[in-house]
């Protein structure tokens, strides 16, 4: 069987981070675009690109990235996405997909579209992927496969246009949603900035303890809390503006969170075991719904690895101990 | 090298679950004591434990366990461990080794010390570590392997004995560490019971909300609300019995934590960048720390499995999505 024809001519990615590299690793692994452009704000950030070979041309600018381009996608901060459409605007070819990556798709809407002409295809998107790690070098090919990437294109989207990009994520392996930007930021919300916020403020409150040293929160994360500090590794950037632009709908699932740590609190506070144990085998629930939908891997501890038994030599069973 | 000689003659395990089991298989693998004696409260775990082969014999009582034992280790939620104490008060062996791996310390000194003679000694121990799931067939050899084990001695107790108990748990492959066992309890707290209480609370209030559907956080689940529901699905009845016994500590991190939770809700409203921004990024480096001491994998996302990218077919590029 002979390889299809791509799906876009060339593609221009702005940002060259976790997704927007990824990205260029699936696209060219699947053959998704002829041709793949790159730039990014920071020389850095280029020639890391181009000394990776993400890219068949890393270009300088923003506007010189899009010129000619049939898909553009823009994976930077939520915050920077207005200014950078102000830039390519008037460099846009007619009929290319534009398109971005952001967490956030209300604010990216009111900030992007103003500056994006008629003659294009501004269908937002937000594939729900990611690690800890940023930069070009964190990036691979198989970052979106069986992960959901989100559109939320306007009422009077071209079908076949969202169709094309929607063609473009399944081949990078994901599956494809379609929804109105404000479901989507109040599904977000629950999914995820709540609990980056949640994470961020805990790994903050465990820091600043006195009676608790540092030493001793790193040394005993594996009760719990270390599943935390990943998402609180996560780009605070990325974050920051994340938090800023889905200002609405975060507070509303904190507001309803707060009522439900007072529940528990009381319940704490109170001795009341039931309730406690009526909380607890619900939420294990949804854990397993997880799992079952392959969101997640069923091998313990997230599949963290097990170091093996230490054989001999035995430790000197009478030594003394320091105390 | 031949075989050292085991450590302890008899082992008695009261509690065959992740952790019990994780012991008995342990042991074995290390020639930590000659001989294995397990006992659970349930018949069905008791015919498990046999079936798997995981201790030379299996007993249907608590005092028939622990007859000629020198080694007793009690494996069982916290909320029990004064009603097993006071049944095997009167069966313990003079000199034996009495202990636990409770996840709080306080209460269990409180509530089994009493029931346990003089003659025996009684030092209680947290080994840090675990997995999502329950079970004796959950348990597995290396689960302690570089996780740390708490001792909390009395004041009074007999140092070779101490270190004979901290033997056995370097030998199942722990570092293991001393402490009071108050300093235990808040330490803990942050560390692990206020995590898993803010991971069961956000997953309660997802699955209790009307706006954003089960389905959705189930598919959404990946941008980071999945971490929380591995740790909101461990065993209820273990954890309903940790927060009752650690009561205080818990609300006293629960305070701190609420007031966190109000600055930063606060930044969001403000729209203060500036602070969050500094927040997440002093988050950032206590991940580092638990990587670099090995208390977590450095693998991207946990070192989940991620699906290889599918190749061809293409996916019909201008089929009409369902919308």
């Amino acid at each position: 069987m002979s390889k299809p024809e791509p799906l876009f001519n060339r593609l221009a990615l702005i940002g060259a981070g976790l997704i927007g590299s990824s990205i260029a690793r699936a696209a060219r692994a699947q053959g998704a675009a002829r041709t793949i452009v790159a730039t990014a704000r920071s020389p850095k950030t280029r020639r890391r690109v181009a000394e990776l070979g993400l890219a068949d041309q890393v270009v300088e600018s923003n506007a010189a990235a899009v010129e000619g381009a049939d898909l553009v996608i823009v994976s930077i901060p939520v915050g920077e996405c207005g200014t950078v459409a102000k830039e390519i605007g008037a460099h846009l070819a007619a009929g290319a997909v534009v398109s971005d990556v952001g967490s956030v798709k209300g604010a990216i809407v009111r900030d992007m579209a103003p500056y994006l002409p008629k003659k294009v295809h501004f269908i937002p998107a937000h594939p729900v992927a990611g690690t800890e790690y940023s930069g070009p070098d964190a990036g691979f090919a198989e970052l979106f496969v069986n992960r959901w990437c989100i559109l939320t294109p306007p009422v009077d989207a071209d079908a076949k246009m969202v169709e094309k990009l929607a063609a473009f994520w399944r081949l990078l392996g994901a599956n494809v949603e379609l929804m109105a930007p404000d479901h989507h930021d109040l599904v977000l919300a629950i999914t995820s900035h709540l609990p980056h916020l949640i994470a961020y403020t805990i790994v903050g409150t465990a820091d600043e303890l006195q009676a608790v040293t540092r030493s001793e929160v790193l040394k005993f994360s594996a009760g719990g809390f270390r599943d935390f500090t990943r998402i609180a590794a996560s780009d605070p950037t990325m974050w920051r503006d994340v938090f800023l632009a889905n200002k609405d709908a975060v507070l509303e699932m904190l507001g309803r969170f707060n009522e439900d740590v007072s529940a528990l609190t009381k319940a704490i506070r109170k001795g009341d075991g039931d309730a406690l144990f009526e909380h607890f085998e619900r939420t294990r629930a949804i854990r397993k719904g997880i799992v079952d939908i392959g969101q997640d891997s069923p091998t313990p501890d997230f599949g963290r690895p097990h170091p093996d038994l230490p054989h001999e030599p035995l430790p000197k069973p009478y030594a003394s101990e320091k105390n």
